[in-house]
């Protein structure tokens, strides 16, 4: 296969450099990668003599979003009870149904949320659920990236443990680097309140026998951690790091609740935040301290959680809850600035998952994982800062085009490589059937 | 000139009733008013043999929104600093930028955010600026319904408080029942801490012998809260109930810093209040206690605030973030639920601004201002709860037609009534105009 190059004029680039956050130019794709970026087409650049040219006027260019927690599936139970008490939703409304789902429901519920996710911007997203083949071939049939993991709660018979345990990690060694490199795996022990010590210790011991980064859910409630303090006598951090998970590259979902000591440990270990503001609002978990973990040096990135609990996957609006929330609570109006939520959903997104040479930001060398943005709507004009624009005023519908691995995946909001009506009808379908079995 | 009467069959529509908040069924126009909504035609409602049909089908049809507090020229200055201290934006970004503000920049600037506005559902808009014949030419003009008026800084020589005093009075006047009736007008102090009482007492005075109803900014922030206590001895409510301004009826915008007491006078003078929790988000101005103030009676209503605090008008975010944040500060997942949310968007903003009697609900005899969303998108499957789709995952983008007084402004997601290339021009040309004066 020869080379395949081509390039985008005349359009906006969101480099995200501090002095240049955006500039008017060209980008180079060579293959999956990006081969150039900047104001002007350097004369020493070796360019096809027939390359096809991608006429960027009006659009902004992003580096793809990255959703860093999630439970794809579960948008099949998005709006089936919303607005109740947290046990009342878990334990009358989500279990019963989770309980139901076959691989068939994850496949279409996993479908169902990967259109809506690249049709927003996203091109790569974490998934920590059951039935993972599927999750994984939907993300190989899409073209989208992602990092998947086969969640385990270990509040079951040590057969059962051990059943899942073994899932994990055949999944995990099964698809790590498959779907053209798209595919990544982490091991996941669900939650510190879910699993107990030991299970979580030999989550630990395969992520060390498989050179895997870790994930778990961590500190969400303030319920689950007076919990963990009642039952192990430690608060979830120290808990964590007794069982040796910070020796691993690890990613926290949630971490609402924490003190100042455990973000002093979390940045010691390098561990990583996913920021889930839609979540942690509906929910009423409360609002995490991320202008902290950020002042600390802890890299913080941003999930949507499942679409029960969002109830969308729509990462602009998660940009903007982080920029928003964290000035409305602190009452300083300088936290998380725009530029430092767009990081929040690209850059970091990459880092707290071990992708930082791969994608989340428009550099050469990097997998052309990237969006372009309608910026000829009245809510992005006058154009005076296009960051600003995108963090406060943009929605996912403004995406107009998505490309992943240097591939186009969705064009004028159409997503290409997957069969949207059809998805729509068979997830009703499934929830339908969830609903009558 | 004969009747025209049009139905609309085959839609689900949000008549807000709380045992079926929804409906699937048929809605009957007849000039500029709702004459039928329900499941089915009743028997003995007369149609026209010749009536138009519009099918429904992939719609939800929603009360058309209203935005309460607003400064609708204010989005030339969208994205002109950001993330920036509260004094810094306002003295060195906002005013400086808004002394240059000439007619044609009031003009451009509204016709900008009146597009946005009804591009986005919203069919009712609150003004309170300088140039207001502009702001009710370009209502005039593009369709839609406004409460309008000259709002007045009283931080200035006694000849320019009463020249502006008779501007305000002037403009209510002039155009109070103007553009087939969808303009009403309002007296409005800027707010308390730009006010001197006597000036207050002028407007309150004025809107006795106009009739109508008042308008102020009140406790944004705790600073101005403080200062209120320091000059006059008395925090904001007390101050504007000693001044008589809650003899007329009144909406304050934003309301951020109340005490239980407070809360009490203004339920027992029935006040409205508009929250703005983009804006306050922002400007770290903090969270008003909506919960608190529903509980007590107090029609709680949704504004945007101007363009360059929010950064977009949205009134789908603002339903949003007054159904999330509530949640996530006051650690109750139940409070402000989505059909509530809905409500302080349409059914209660109409009646914080007096037209209870005309809009904010999708009901025989009301005036015709609803709004169709696309519901066959990915993030509004499966059908569970439409209402919880609306609030949770919806967006501005959603919004497909828009109808005022039974005539459709937007179809397609294209304005018929204004030129929006134009307008998105001439506005970025008044932006560099102010940039370069």
């Amino acid at each position: 296969m020869g080379k395949n190059q081509w390039i985008i004029k005349n359009g906006y680039f969101a480099v995200m450099n501090p002095e240049k956050p955006v500039i008017y130019g060209v980008m180079v794709i060579e293959d999956q990668r990006i081969q150039y970026v900047g104001e002007q087409l350097p004369s020493d650049l070796v360019l096809q003599e027939d390359m096809e040219t991608f006429d960027g006027q009006g659009l902004l260019f992003l580096p793809g979003l990255i959703n860093t927690h999630g439970h794809a599936a579960m948008s099949l139970l998005r709006g089936h009870g919303d607005d109740l008490a947290l046990q009342v939703w878990l334990q009358e409304k989500m279990w019963p149904m989770e309980a139901k789902f076959t691989s068939n429901d994850v496949y279409w519920g996993t479908a169902l949320s990967v259109i809506e996710m690249l049709k927003g911007g996203t091109t790569t997203f974490l998934d920590m659920y059951d039935h993972m083949d599927q999750v994984a071939k939907v993300t190989d049939e899409s073209g989208i990236r992602a990092v998947l993991m086969r969640g385990a709660i270990g509040l079951c018979p040590e057969d059962v443990q051990r059943a899942k345990l073994a899932e994990a990690v055949q999944f995990a060694k099964d698809w790590h680097g498959k779907a053209d490199g798209r595919i990544t795996t982490m091991m996941s022990p669900h939650a510190p309140y879910t699993c107990p010590p030991a299970f979580i210790e030999k989550f630990v011991q395969a992520a060390h026998d498989l050179d895997l980064p870790m994930h778990t859910h961590m500190s969400e409630t303030a319920a689950e951690v007076q919990q963990n303090v009642n039952d192990y006598g430690l608060r979830p951090v120290a808990h964590l790091e007794k069982l040796g998970m910070f020796e691993r590259p690890t990613l926290l979902a949630h971490a609402v609740h924490l003190t100042d000591e455990e973000i002093e440990t979390l940045a010691r270990y390098q561990v990583s935040v996913s920021h889930n503001p839609g979540s942690n609002l509906k929910l009423a978990s409360g609002v995490a301290r991320v202008p902290d973990l950020l002042k600390a040096g802890v890299t913080v990135s941003l999930g949507t959680d499942g679409a029960a609990s969002n109830n969308n996957l729509d990462m602009f609006e998660e940009m903007r809850l982080a920029a928003l929330i964290h000035k409305g609570v602190s009452g300083d109006p300088t936290a998380v600035p725009a530029l430092e939520a767009l990081r929040l959903g690209t850059e970091y997104g990459a880092k707290s998952i071990g992708l930082q040479h791969t994608t989340g930001v428009l550099q050469a060398g990097m997998k052309a994982d990237f969006v372009a943005i309608n910026i000829e709507q009245p809510h992005f004009k006058p154009r005076t800062d296009l960051i600003s624009h995108v963090i406060y005023s943009g929605a996912a519908q403004d995406v107009e085009h998505v490309w992943v691995d240097g591939k186009q995946l969705v064009k004028h909001r159409q997503c290409l490589t997957l069969d949207e009506e059809k998805i729509m009808r068979e997830a009703q379908s499934c929830f339908d059937g969830l609903l009558a079995r």
